[in-house]
């Protein structure tokens, strides 16, 4: 982004584009560069920059022309992206410890960015989820955003939201289960066991393995809340999706300075119905589900016998399966549940060893 | 202020009207209560709030039906409004400070606010600014916004700017001063002074008083830089101004720590220029006067010759009638730096004798 661009998304989640029509665009996207690289590049004369992955300098991705380098103001940036200035903040950390410099310029990208992970089959660009959609003969296509392992209450809802939409008249609606592939906490669930663990969610079919397509949107997770909710649903809208659902505090996290949520977890849902440049996709809001006791099962929230209801969080499965318990049955598909459960046995054991 | 035009007001800087069109409102109109407010109101089972002065608690100036209580999160408002959450920037102050609730609802004024400060009649609503626009046969209305006293670079710049719009073929384009009517800073000059100081400038003819009106806008001054401005610039264009004059730093401050600017001083110009719901709104970029010691007064700064200029920022000004002395001639009209030397020479004394 060049800082007209940047300013824009800073002070209005939306970016205008030449004839005047408003996109949203909430979350920045820029490079950070520190003094010595600034000075590099203003030396070199080229007026360009090359972008490479930092283990292999010599084979550039993209090329930056026309370079325009702007103060990276952080505590700036922070406040109106995050909310809060505090340093601890998950992804002000990260901005806190970047370069000094923004710079945008015209990018010119040569190849198609690869990860070499085994996961690159994942990763469709938005014109390739369009055509794979497009294949399946999906006539309505929702998504469902995540960072997190699937469980049964997830899966109600998304198997409910399908319901929904054929008896709305959709013949063939198919999901999209996304997860986000960048960076996350250390205490989130890896990507690779996160999408081991979708796969056998289907694969078990507790979601429809015909109608449900797994991937991954490889931005990094913000913990942006209601700023970065737009940008999970517009990215998506541009992928061809009609239909988002959203639930409680989505990109939330908990304040650095106390046991509290960072964002009123319902903004995020209220920010998405009234964000400009998103009204061509239709917002599902998500029911509570939680374990009911009585039938043994995830099954929707129902205040009127609230205390048949256990609520798993992300937390508690996470202690779950890192003290090598099982939760109640009926909470997870058995074969994603031992994805979880070895992933947490290794890290048990790699910082004993540690 | 509602929770879902706050939340809009918050991320988009505008708010959508029912019909679906977004109009820029960038800072918070909200009414902040505390727990036992909130708790009076919710015990009288009326569902409404009456709203007066804190002295007059028995004259209401307005009623709030179908009251909403949502949370005062002042972290995430500093942050989201202001660019930071520091405890000393001076609204983030007044912010801290407030009640823990916010409150919204249906508003309706019973009476004409009034301040009996003598200065009311210089506090027009727009539509009586509108008629005044009209029964003065303006054919063009331009808007110099200010919180300060007006230094004869300021005339210089109003008056080029009439002369601009003169050669564009407007026949009567009427200046409107407005200056900032609510709580400033400390070390600002206050109100009254300000509107003496500005009188005088008209008086002597700095500023053309044929074409001059003089007037209050009863907004406090939040020091919000380029979130602000854009509030500054909409409620005129309500009020029928078709030209908005900005220049360096609009409603900027000194950040707490340290001596530099709280925002990058052409962030309000370009956020300005790219603002949703302002398209009707003319920006008029200011150009930067300074003493010209060659010809002894004020003139557009022109870099070829930077060391014939001499800047005497707001802080010079006041330095300089708080010891007692004169700015350099053409500086400030005779009459006008008076009002100010008056001022400064009783507030020392009270000082002194305090």
């Amino acid at each position: 982004m060049r800082e007209e661009e940047y300013l824009q998304c800073m002070h209005f989640n939306c970016i205008r584009s030449p004839e005047g029509a408003l996109h949203n665009q909430s979350v920045a996207i820029v490079l950070a560069v520190d003094d010595a690289q600034r000075q590099a590049v203003e030396a070199s004369g080229r007026g360009a920059l090359a972008i490479a992955w930092h283990e292999r300098p010599d084979e550039p991705l993209a090329i930056l022309r026309n370079p325009e380098f702007y103060v990276h103001n952080k505590e700036e940036r922070c406040a109106r992206q995050l909310g809060t200035t505090h340093p601890h903040h998950p992804y002000a950390e990260i901005i806190y410890r970047a370069g000094n410099w923004l710079v945008g310029g015209d990018l010119q990208v040569l190849r198609r960015i690869k990860y070499d992970d085994g996961l690159d089959a994942y990763r469709l660009t938005p014109r390739e989820l369009r055509r794979e959609f497009h294949k399946r003969g999906a006539d309505a296509v929702f998504v469902f955003q995540l960072r997190n392992p699937i469980h049964n209450g997830h899966a109600l809802l998304m198997t409910s939201c399908r319901e929904d939409l054929l008896r709305r008249g959709y013949r063939n609606p198919v999901l999209l289960v996304h997860q986000i592939g960048g960076r996350v906490k250390a205490d989130d669930v890896p990507l690779r066991e996160r999408i081991l663990q979708n796969q056998e969610v289907i694969a078990e079919g507790i979601l429809d393995p015909d109608s449900t397509m797994l991937g991954i949107f490889p931005s990094p997770m913000m913990y942006a809340g209601p700023t970065e909710v737009q940008w999970h649903a517009k990215a998506r809208m541009n992928a061809g999706c009609q239909f988002y659902i959203v639930g409680r505090d989505p990109a939330g996290v908990k304040h650095p300075e106390g046991d509290r949520d960072m964002y009123d977890p319902w903004h995020g849902k209220k920010v998405l119905l009234s964000a400009p440049g998103l009204e061509r996709l239709e917002i599902l809001p998500f029911r509570v589900a939680a374990y009911d006791k009585q039938i043994g099962k995830m099954a929707f929230f129902d205040p009127a016998r609230a205390d048949d209801f256990l609520f798993i969080s992300g937390t508690k499965m996470r202690a779950y399966a890192a003290r090598g318990e099982s939760p109640p049955d009926g909470f997870m598909g058995a074969k994603a549940w031992k994805v979880l459960q070895d992933y947490y046995a290794r890290k048990r054991e790699g910082s004993e060893s540690g």
